[in-house]
């Protein structure tokens, strides 16, 4: 009985297993961060500029998970420097032409390849609108790149799976480590980051041993709700779109006060809710938004460094709290990632290949 | 056979239609437009205010279909008087307590009750830090009007049914207007917001008496995506949220582009896409998103001014064209409204009262 199956493997021996490419790119991610820490000149030299411009609007433009990130730039900018940073609408400056004045400006353009051809408009209009334009790329070669007045190099390595996870990651990182520099507490934050990669060594594995058990039951599941608060809406933003494009589940992010101003009327026990509940000032708000939940009989999954105070929740995945709690998504995206990956082979999706989509989007 | 049908209506003589109170607030809305131009000279004298302050950054903040307005904010603040426009992060100033300068910031505080707790919150430490703080709401004796330093009504009229019809309605035209007026052509868009009042009058009736047709294959769907791009993504947002309270269907709103960067694999015949195609810069992006989504197999509805050029739809609820592209919102998001509403009844659910819903939300 054995004998094709060993026939099978000999005959495709470059044939790996399913999901082999994303499961090795999350389990690269301590080392991704690692290889950012070693561009924190250029971070610092950067923040500089714009200090020195007094370009003190920060502009985030992006698509898919680097627009996930990008929200993750609002609070780092909101909270370090004090500056005023915004996800900006690529249509108002590329479609709409509108011409607002940018030159009190900082552009953050997101892209892992640098090929996005409507970031790239936008930063060559932002760029004549006087905005200090810079691009933050996987691939510093890019036209991206070229377009931009400052380059940082995202130094994620190649990334191969279509879902993106370290390319997301150090895209979060770089906007913690620009914003400290612009606060003037860069090397302090270099310290942090470098805990958050030991930190993230030794959730990975820890994590990734647990994960198919509990994500078996998901398998036949077709709606989510994902619900961040503040620095953690980007995280269920980025794990919401991972179980759409790795396991075809409609998952949603949501805010914890977005949930009850509606969404929360659609729940019931087939359509679970997985919550991010972090020891910040929002803790509270997403304790509620979890009891909730609760009443409405849907499955919660609780994850974040204060899950374990989640009452109640069916599954609870807790992440070790970072030295500041500004860094908590950098470790809380990773229940999603696993889980995403693990739902995906239980449902017998290859989580490397999602259906429809190619790792450069050259969408409009 | 008819005599338990006779006594059961004179058994429940009070017990009105399910529904009535939506659609009643559905086919108000050309009144309640004309009622909030009533207010023009307020609208003038606020935008006056603001520009004399240089405060040109517009914060909204506002949680439901207020939030979704402030996303039509965005563009007509960005396009008519060309000031940069952002839903801001309420999290950020009131839990995180940021306090970030907002001495050239113009705050609009959206909420149809003025009972908000922390959009009153954001807008009492907006001010403390030099904002120009607006209040938009129904009840200008409410909380939230005091808090404020300029009071705007919405004059939208009491709003029983839980999901907001004509207020969101009068939230967007609001908007318009006061972007209007701080870019010195109010009177041109009074006159433009007019002429809509008479095309939603038209509309309407004709719309409501296609729809209940339309609404009965969808009684199954637990799933949908709801795609527009520029000023009608706010459109996409609010239909999205009317089928998630009223029908309970997991639907969430996507820009052409985001549905390409992830979502697009989630697709299948039994995930149904409402695209809202509309004649402006962005027509040719929305119909290549429509292409994508027949690509899969999935069922797709096109509403919008230029609903009929989308090639394939199964179903087209096209609306009239308005004097100025900048106002379709006004008119595209009829077609949801009735959808939600023609749909909770298919399903046998109340639209007037959603499960675990109240017309005042206090979560924070």
């Amino acid at each position: 009985m054995s004998l094709p199956e060993v026939a099978t493997t000999s005959a495709r021996p470059h044939v790996a297993e399913a999901g082999a490419q994303l499961i090795g790119e999350i389990r690269e991610q301590p080392l991704a961060l690692a290889r950012l820490l070693e561009h924190d000149a250029e971070f610092a030299a950067v923040a500089e500029t714009a200090r020195k411009r007094g370009a003190t609007t920060v502009r985030m433009v992006g698509h898919g998970s680097s627009d996930n990130a990008a929200s993750y730039g609002v609070y780092a900018f909101g909270l370090l420097p004090r500056w005023t940073a915004l996800r900006d609408s690529i249509t108002l400056t590329v479609h709409y032409a509108s011409d607002l004045d940018m030159s009190a400006s900082t552009v953050i353009a997101l892209s892992q390849s640098g090929r996005t051809q409507d970031v790239i408009a936008y930063v060559e209009r932002a760029r004549q609108t006087g905005a200090f334009t810079i691009a933050l790329t996987n691939d510093p070669e890019s036209e991206l790149a070229d377009a931009a007045e400052a380059v940082l190099p995202l130094a994620a390595g190649h990334e191969q799976a279509i879902a993106a996870t370290k390319t997301y990651l150090n895209q979060v990182a770089s906007l913690a480590l620009l914003a400290a520099h612009a606060a003037g507490t860069g090397p302090r934050m270099t310290g942090h980051l470098r805990t958050v990669t030991e930190q993230l060594a030794e959730l990975i594995p820890r994590l990734e041993s647990r994960i198919a058990e509990i994500a078996l039951p998901f398998a036949y599941i077709g709606r989510m709700f994902v619900v961040g608060r503040g620095a953690e809406f980007s995280t269920a933003r980025e794990i919401a779109l991972k179980l759409l494009e790795t396991c075809r589940i409609a998952a949603e992010p949501l805010t914890a006060t977005a949930l009850a101003h509606g969404p929360v009327a659609a729940l019931d026990p087939l359509f679970p809710v997985w919550t991010i509940a972090s020891a910040d000032d929002t803790l509270q708000a997403a304790l509620e938004a979890a009891a909730r939940v609760q009443e409405t009989g849907a499955t919660l999954i609780a994850s974040g460094t204060a899950a374990e105070k989640v009452g109640g929740a069916d599954y609870v995945l807790p992440v070790p709290a970072p030295p500041s709690p500004l860094l908590s998504p950098l470790l809380s995206v990773v229940p999603g990632q696993l889980f995403a990956w693990a739902v995906a082979r239980a449902k017998g999706l290859d989580p490397d290949r999602p259906a429809r989509l190619s790792k450069v989007t050259l969408a409009r």
